[in-house]
């Protein structure tokens, strides 16, 4: 054997070595305890990724969705969207001097939280169309971008962005290395999570579904721009969750994550899909239950209330994560 | 060297020879001539994918956007979503005895085009609510799917799935093999073209972007279904398009090919992003051209205008291909 032919193939073996060993050190999940809800993700993916099994779902039809508030990132002590807005109502104060004397913009300006959340849906509309409408979609993507620079989450003071779970990311990688596609379907708004979804979970612009106002084309000195209207466009929620699955991705998931009752109506339309078509579908909940790690609520809670879910995911045997049971960690280290 | 160094020294030159050969013989665009139109392609898509030249944009960012009618495939002598609709009123017929008494219905019984098309805009509609609504999402793809194996073009005679451009079939794959994401974004029913766009065109659902009638989510014996309902939805045509693209795709395209009017606000959204971004922008036009091959119309066509644009396209230097001159074939062989 000539000198060269010897080193290439002590070269190739030290590559097979260390890509095995990469393997091995490079477990899926690792923020996650053993327990039922890990084993049970591992057994789903194993199943519809292995060649020739009767389980088999090719590449293309592995679309895997997420809700964004509560099972990505925390939705305590209010909707992330809704600290944006009412920094938002403050910004724009000094232009709409009308809002000292009108609710709910005089209660936002004063941090009546209290207030605000009494006014119930219309006030909390009325603060988002004046918050988030009257400019460009460019413009409204950097006024998120910049937000997210410097706002800090009122108790941990950490960026909203770092308050997203660790386990969850792993997960998102791990079904993405099997050729899932991921895909967010969320009640929040969809121009408010697509200019850092990708940054923070890999999730590109493309793969966000959610709520939106309207946009209108407009050519501005023979510019074009699209302009956001104070018009509410579609609320992806609840029910909506299917109709904005079916609208954007226009295919059934095989698998669906949420943690509300607001995802009940997403899992229902991802997992019945079991009956129609080959092969095995995933619903899963996450359960908030770690007060000291996180925040412990479910069936009486004003935000991410999950009770018709839960009782469903239990009757359906559908995964449960116990966050306080279930996760190493819920956030990156600082 | 022991022979099984040798063999495999032997099999890795084979291979590599191979490779050449399969690259020279397999050159893009293969029924195109040398024009214009071709050369602008070859210059836009090397430019953008030349690692460390100023051009160059990830691939992420790298979304072509299609219109459907008349670009990728034929739209004359009527758009073959109309002939579908006219087939559904004949079939749902004896369902609505009073349709033999009420017009658009009578005239799509009769056979009677130019009655239907006096009706105008409403006409159309009218039709197209009573033929796509009233199912499920399921029970329509179905349908669709049920009518494209049988429907025969009135004049060819050939499926309306073979009535696509070859052309543009190998744009398509020029494009994904240059890491290219292709979207259709079409004036069309999005719910009509789904179904059979990834096995012709090589566009899965998800990135198919259309017209849509609105739907709910219903549980029916505790299965969910999605009801389609005789409501519109979004019209995605003219200043529609770049709305459309926003909400579904949420990133500017790079790249954009149409062949009417109804495309131009597409073209205008999608070019002028070059003074905004870095990189370069592409934009294309279809022409008509071919009364032998194919049809020729432009400017007074009733069916895919092109006029307003036409102008633009050469004011603004976009590409524009001559069907006649520059496509070698229009459709694959029977």
């Amino acid at each position: 054997m000539k000198p060269i032919t010897q080193t290439l193939i002590i070269l190739s073996l030290a590559l097979l070595l260390s890509a095995c060993f990469y393997e091995r050190s490079n477990e899926p999940l690792p923020s996650w305890n053993e327990s039922q809800a890990k084993q049970a993700i591992s057994r789903f993916i194993e199943n519809v990724t292995a060649e020739g099994s009767p389980g088999y779902i090719p590449p293309g039809e592995r679309i895997a969705v997420f809700d964004n508030d509560g099972t990505l990132w925390s939705e305590q002590p209010m909707y992330f969207q809704l600290a944006f807005a009412l920094d938002r109502v403050n910004a724009l104060a000094s232009k709409h001097p009308e809002w000292k004397n009108t609710q709910p913009f005089k209660a936002a300006l004063e941090g009546d939280l209290k207030t605000v959340m009494q006014g119930g849906e219309h006030a909390l509309l009325e603060l988002v169309m004046a918050s988030h409408a009257g400019n460009t979609t460019g413009e409204f993507s950097q006024i998120v971008k910049d937000w997210l620079a410097t706002a800090k989450h009122p108790m941990s003071h950490r960026p909203y962005t770092e308050m997203v779970y660790q386990p969850m990311l792993e997960l998102l990688d791990y079904l993405r290395a099997n050729d899932f596609k991921t895909y967010i379907v969320s009640g929040g708004g969809i121009e408010f999570m697509r200019p850092w979804t990708e940054q923070v979970y890999g999730i590109p612009p493309e793969q966000v579904v959610g709520s939106s106002i309207k946009t209108k084309f407009e050519m501005r000195d023979g510019t074009p721009v699209l302009v956001r209207l104070p018009e509410l466009n579609f609320i992806n929620d609840k029910a909506g969750k299917p109709v904005g699955i079916n609208q954007f991705i226009g295919r059934r998931p095989i698998a669906a994550f949420g943690n509300s009752d607001g995802d009940l109506q997403m899992l229902q339309w991802t997992c019945s899909g079991q009956d129609m078509t080959k092969g095995e579908r995933f619903c899963l909940y996450v359960h908030h239950t770690d007060a000291e790690r996180e925040w412990a609520y479910d069936r009486d809670s004003h935000i991410g209330k999950l009770d018709k879910g839960l009782d469903e995911a239990k009757s359906k045997g559908w995964a449960i994560v116990d966050m306080k049971q279930d996760w190493k960690q819920i956030y990156s280290p600082e």
